[in-house]
Order: structure tokens, then C-alpha cells, then sequence
């Protein structure tokens, strides 16, 4: 893609009334715009890289034997009404029509996946199911100041699963836990797997946590296992009898290795939902004896939006971001400098056709704008791989890596080898 | 897919509370759920038929030079009073913050794209910019009782462009036309070229119509030349001084084909913006001459879930759907008859994993249940080819098209063959 045909530019300082480092390089960068307090439009660059990641867990849901749906945003109060959540749920946005009906607008799906799947469970021949959605969510968050770490409208996957027995939910957890670690691995996050609040030792129930110094939530993890606890939780724990982790400040129990006090980010979370919301929504299937018994149920959450947030957070430098191969909005950034002289202008066409050709993602900087400019928003967009024509390449193109500081002169056709080879 | 992987299930007898023949076939057939008026999930079958639909708008927006962007659903008051339609827009709603803030929820997004674009456009050099998305929109709709085709919550392809000039809005409003074409076509749907009440004659503005029994709009076409008028213009028009349609009822005047009266679905619609928001939110450029100049604009609306109730619509028999190869949800739904017997189910298995491995897109009903429902759920579904294997079928498949009473045997390699013909 040509830069000009992104329909927006990198800004030329970073917002002043943002002071989150991920709001402040994703705005000025062009992948995000601030509409209001939490409310960001994505941009075509954000789009791409909120894209990337969506698929990344989009596949690892479908291999884990998910079935994707969608469902609604706008909820009828009844629902809600039915689990008490309409007056308990803080932060529930909610409207209402002119022609009757009141809706809380979705934060979550439970109110619908449970009388949903009443038309299609009766049997335990019906069970176990697993469906999610990739979808806008919507929250009336009190503090909205973190850029895509906290917002009132988001992107979230959320699957929900449903099994004829405890047991098997359980099973299931172990199956959904490892696609989450599958999922923060290909998206470049270094994940702790962290007991949180309202779930116990012996219990299955985990947050994924990021380990960031603007993260919300305070955990104490082990610097060996990598497995860690919630400060919220350590606070409600007196005797824990089970589990890796002592509960006083000392040494992991299971492999003895420090435990770090560190800021961090929630980036999933997966629990049991046990049968609170069958009970509810009675949803039952008849057993093999024939009698009705309820659901048992899994809950697993991974926000999409606040992933590149985080990432932003953890991946940048003072130039702006150093975005993982797998989400980078596109794999080289094509620098065209001197591009007034026809000879350059012709080269550099050439290359990005044959770049295109050999269908590498490739954003082409044609903008008659100084050198010095170009490569301070190639650093600050933060694609992968840096490539640059100018009279001095000499009918090469000069390489170097976003992270790295080593420039390397290398032919169209060593440019290609090498990203095919990294990206196929 | 097989088909207890789908999680939902056909239903035995159609809906009682839809009176459309779209929402009964699409929730009948397990393509979509009702969670309340205007308001339904789209299930996993239905999803597929959407993502397609999505693909094919999206394709084409790109090649006609639209980038890809995507806007929040949750809009601040503010915007929305700078036009006044905070309180004229008659199907808004509305939400609000408990920590401050009122929010419309996006029926439509003028008051967000065009403050966006201030941030981008201050030369004639930023111009001409083609933005769109492919988004949930809300609406507070009064009669939300036809399915898919009127709904509180829809998806749209929604896509703004932006000129230095009218003339260079004019022209790519034919590109556009010319797009919005090509993807009905693609979309297998005839659509009428009609002008709408709002415009003139002599004016670019038009809806694309598809004729339907169940349409709102009532429609004059001719039937040659196939372009049309709404009857809301017919009535507004006294004496037209140009186009290619009579004002009284009579022949076409271009072509002196016969005017036909007919109920009508309006799938998508076309029109300048002209200078309306650009004053409204200060929207200007540079010009040549370092002259402040209002941007002219253009909007171009496409109902993509619409675009499923309309084909649900006009493509059904007794029994069922009949979907457009270009957005079945899947290419050929395998039955399997007789699957107790062990030859015939690893018979069946085999040419199932075949056709995965060839790239098929293929539905594969493994379930244990009567031939007879196999057979009426294949007809409800409406994959465009249905393969049977069965003891009769002796070690070939029983072919049949979903639009056809013919039946062919032909073996695993010939289908491959011919549905890869089909598709790629």
C-alpha cells in the first residue's frame, strides 16, 4: 500500500491529553484516533494490526474446537433482569427505545449464550458445545485513561463452553488454557499465568498477565515457573493449602525461585461459570438416565484491543513501537528518498511492484516529504523491517531492522527471499 | 465442518412470532436467532453467509480505492449537536455515561468521519480520500417485524468520500456506481438503478432495488433498460426536465421500454453529501491558491446483513433457501445415509478429509438421524450442491444441485474437480 493511500498521517507530536505511552505512539503513529474518554476509532493501520491479532485468535479458537458466532450488542433488559446483574452490573451502559424495550448494551454475553443455547441443547448428546465471537464490547468505565487498556467500547473474544459434567469443563479449561499460552506466544506477549481474585488455590480459574510498569493490577510472581498470584487475591488467602505459591512474601513453593512484586496487565482470563447461569436461564439436558440436570459451564475472555495496547506498552522505544512480526501492519516499509530523480522514482516502483507480486505486505513511504522525515515515522509506525532507495543504495536497497542497529545492502531479490522466508 | 460441530441445530417447524419469509427459512435453517425486535444473532451458519458477504463489499470497495478503517458505535452528544440531528434524527439512541457524557449509539457515521478527517486534510494535496468500514449500526426502527431486512441492529458498509472539487466527487461517484454493481452481481442479486425521493433528476443520487413480493418501497422500473424511480419522487416530481423516465405512467422514455409497478427492497443507496457536514464541522482545505475551501463529500451505503434477508427473500422454494454460489456458507453439504454400516462410514470419512485436503468448503452431516431429515434439513439449508453417499450409491456419490431435481453418480475425484471449477 502506498502511504498516501492510508487516508490518514502520523501527527507530528504526540497528544497532550493522553498519558498512557500506548495512547500516545498509537495516535501519533496513525493506528488510533480519540473520539472521546475510552473511545477510539482504529484507523487503517490499527485496523490492520487489530486484524492480525484477531485472527491469530480466531485460528487457535477454531483449532481448540470453537465454533464462531456473533451476537448482538444491544440486550433486552429482561435478560439481565433475570440474573440480577441489571442493577448489580457496575458498569452497564444501557438504552431505550421510543417504541418500548429497554437494552443493556453488552459488556458481556452470558444473558444471551444461556437462552440461546436452550433451543439447541436437550440432550446430553448435545453436549459438550464451544462457541465464541470476536466482537465490540461496550463498559461504563470510571477511569478511561489508559488508551486501548481500558475503554468503554473494546474488542474482546469471548467463548463460552458448555459440558455435560464438571469433569469435562475441567478437561476443557486445560484444553483453552493452552491455546491462550499458544495464542500470547505467536502474538509476542511474555504471559504469567496468575490466580486471581475470586478463584482459590485448588480451583481452575487464571488471569494471563503482562508484566508492564503501567499496568493496573499489582502480582507477585515467580521469576523461575513464571506462574504468579494477584496482590488482590494474596490479600484474601490466609492458609492456602495447595498450589505453587506460598502465601507470605518468600520463595515459590513449587520451584523455590524468587517472587517478584511487579504492575501488570490483564490480557485474558478463563474460569468456570459452574451452573450459576443455567440455573438462571435453566438450561438442562436430560442425562443418560433421562434426568434433567444443568449445564456445567466455561467462561474465556482475551480482550483484542487492549492486546495492542499492551503491546505498545511492553514493545517500543523513545522513537515509538517495535511491533511482533505476526501483527505488524505490514512486513517492510518501503523508503522512497530522492525520489524526485526519475531514475530512483522508477527503481523504487519496481521494487514495491515486485514486493507486491510476491505478495509481501509492503507500505510504500512515496510522499515527497524529507528523508529526515520518513525515517522518524518509519520508527515511529514500527513495521519489522526498514528498506530504503536513495542515489547512495546504488540499485540496492539498504536493510535494517526496526530493533537492531545494523544496516545491510541487499538486492529486490534477497528482500524478498528473506521476508517470504520469515513470513511464510 | 461436521455438522455437530456447528453447535445449533435445524429447527423442526418454523418460527410463529415472524411473519417474513426471510426470518423464517434463517431461523428455521439455524442462520440466525431472535433476541428481540430487529435484533438477532447470527449463529454460526449465518455468520459464514455474512463473513462472504463482507469479503465480496470489501474486495471491491478496495479496488475501487477505498481504504479500510473502523469506527466506535459509542458517539458523543456533542458530535451529533453540531449537525442537530441530536434531536431530528428520529430513529437515535441514546446512552449515557454515569461518570458523565451522553453517547448516540451510530446509526450512521457523518458526525465521526468528518471531525476524523480534520485531522488529516488541510491541502488540496490531502484529496481526494476514500474511507470506509464494515460495522454493527444501530437504530431505533418502529416496524422492526421483516427479519433481516429492517432491524434496531444491522451491519452496513458505510464508506465517505472526500473531494477538492464536485466534478472530482461526480467522478468517482461512477466508480462507485460501477463497484456497487459489480458486487450485486457477485452477490447474485438484480438490482434496479433507482432515484430516490431526496433527489432529482438531474441529480447523482439513486438506491439499488431488489424486486420482492416483501419490499417496502414501491418502485416504477422500466423493463428494458432495467433503472427505476421510487414512487415517493414520482409523487414529489411535478415536471422533470431531464432523465430517462417518464413523471406520468407511460414508457421509459430512453428506450421506450414498458414501466413496471413492483414492491421493492432498497439493498444499498448512493449520494453526494455535497457541503452540509463540511460546513457543519469546519471541514476545509488549501486550495491552489492557499484559498480555505469547504471539502465536497460523497456517502455510499450497503446493508450487509439486509443484503442476506433480501437473498433469502428471492432465492427460496417450499423447502428452503437456494444460495448464490458466491455466498453459500459452504460449497456442498455431504449426507451420510446408512452411516452404521462400517464401510459406509469410512467411505464417507474418506471423501470427506479428501475434499478438506482439496480446499472444499464442505458441510458434512455425520449425524445419526433419518434420511428423511437429512434430506428436508439439506433442502432448508440451501448449499448449492448436495452429495450423498449411501449403501446405494456403491461407492460413488449421489450428486445434486440445490435448484435442480437432477441426480448424477460420480466418484470422490470428479467432485473434487468439479466443486474446485466452481469455486476457484
Amino acid at each position: 500500500m502506498k502511504f498516501s493511500e492510508l487516508g490518514t498521517k502520523t501527527l507530528r507530536n504526540s497528544p497532550k491529553d493522553e498519558e498512557s505511552v500506548n495512547a500516545k505512539f498509537l495516535i501519533q503513529g496513525g493506528f488510533i484516533n480519540k473520539l472521546g474518554a475510552g473511545i477510539y476509532t482504529f484507523l487503517p493501520l490499527g485496523l490492520k494490526v487489530l486484524n492480525k491479532v484477531e485472527s491469530i485468535v480466531r485460528e487457535e479458537m477454531d483449532v481448540a474446537g470453537g465454533t464462531e458466532l456473533l451476537m448482538p450488542a444491544l440486550h433486552p433488559a429482561e435478560n439481565w433482569q433475570i440474573t440480577g446483574r441489571w442493577d448489580s452490573f457496575d458498569a452497564l451502559l444501557k438504552t431505550k427505545s421510543n417504541f418500548g424495550g429497554e437494552y443493556a448494551i453488552g459488556p458481556t454475553h452470558e444473558e444471551i449464550i444461556y437462552p440461546l443455547l436452550s433451543h439447541f441443547v436437550s440432550s446430553y448428546k448435545d453436549l459438550p458445545v464451544s462457541l465464541y465471537q470476536i466482537q465490540t464490547k461496550f463498559r461504563d468505565e470510571k477511569r478511561a485513561k489508559s488508551g486501548l487498556m481500558r475503554c468503554r467500547e473494546f474488542r474482546m473474544k469471548d467463548l463460552y463452553s458448555f459440558h455435560a459434567t464438571g469433569e469435562d469443563r475441567d478437561k476443557y479449561y486445560e484444553v483453552m488454557r493452552k491455546a491462550y499460552l499458544k495464542i500470547f506466544k505467536r502474538l509476542g506477549l511474555n504471559v504469567i499465568e496468575t490466580k486471581a481474585s475470586g478463584g482459590t488455590f485448588s480451583e481452575l480459574s487464571q488471569e494471563f498477565q503482562v508484566i508492564a510498569e503501567s499496568g493496573e493490577d499489582t502480582i507477585y510472581y515467580c521469576s523461575k515457573c513464571k506462574i504468579g498470584i494477584n496482590k488482590e487475591l494474596r490479600r484474601e488467602l490466609r492458609s492456602p493449602t495447595s498450589g505453587s505459591l506460598k502465601s507470605d512474601f518468600g520463595a515459590c513453593s513449587g520451584c523455590k525461585g524468587e517472587l517478584i512484586e511487579g504492575h501488570a496487565v490483564e490480557v485474558g482470563n478463563i474460569f468456570p461459570l459452574k451452573k450459576k447461569f443455567a440455573e438462571d436461564f435453566k438450561l438442562t439436558f436430560k442425562d443418560k438416565s433421562g434426568k434433567d440436570t444443568l449445564v456445567e459451564a466455561g467462561c474465556y475472555g482475551l480482550g483484542t484491543s487492549r492486546v495492542i495496547g499492551t503491546i505498545a506498552e511492553v514493545c517500543h522505544d523513545s522513537k515509538g513501537i517495535i511491533w511482533p512480526r505476526s501483527i505488524a501492519p505490514f512486513s517492510v516499509h518501503l523508503l522512497e528518498l530522492d525520489g524526485k530523480k526519475a531514475k530512483i522514482k522508477a527503481f523504487t516502483q519496481k521494487a514495491y511492484k515486485r514486493l507486491l507480486d510476491a505478495g509481501v505486505e509492503v507500505l510504500y513511504d512515496e510522499r515527497d516529504v524529507s528523508a529526515g522525515e520518513k525515517f522518524a515515522d518509519a520508527d515511529l509506525i514500527g513495521i519489522p523491517f526498514r528498506a530504503v532507495i536513495s542515489e547512495k543504495t546504488g540499485g540496492k536497497i539498504e536493510l535494517k531492522e526496526r530493533n537492531s542497529k545494523k544496516i545491510k545492502l541487499i538486492k529486490v531479490d534477497e528482500l524478498i527471499k528473506k521476508l517470504n522466508g520469515n513470513i511464510r
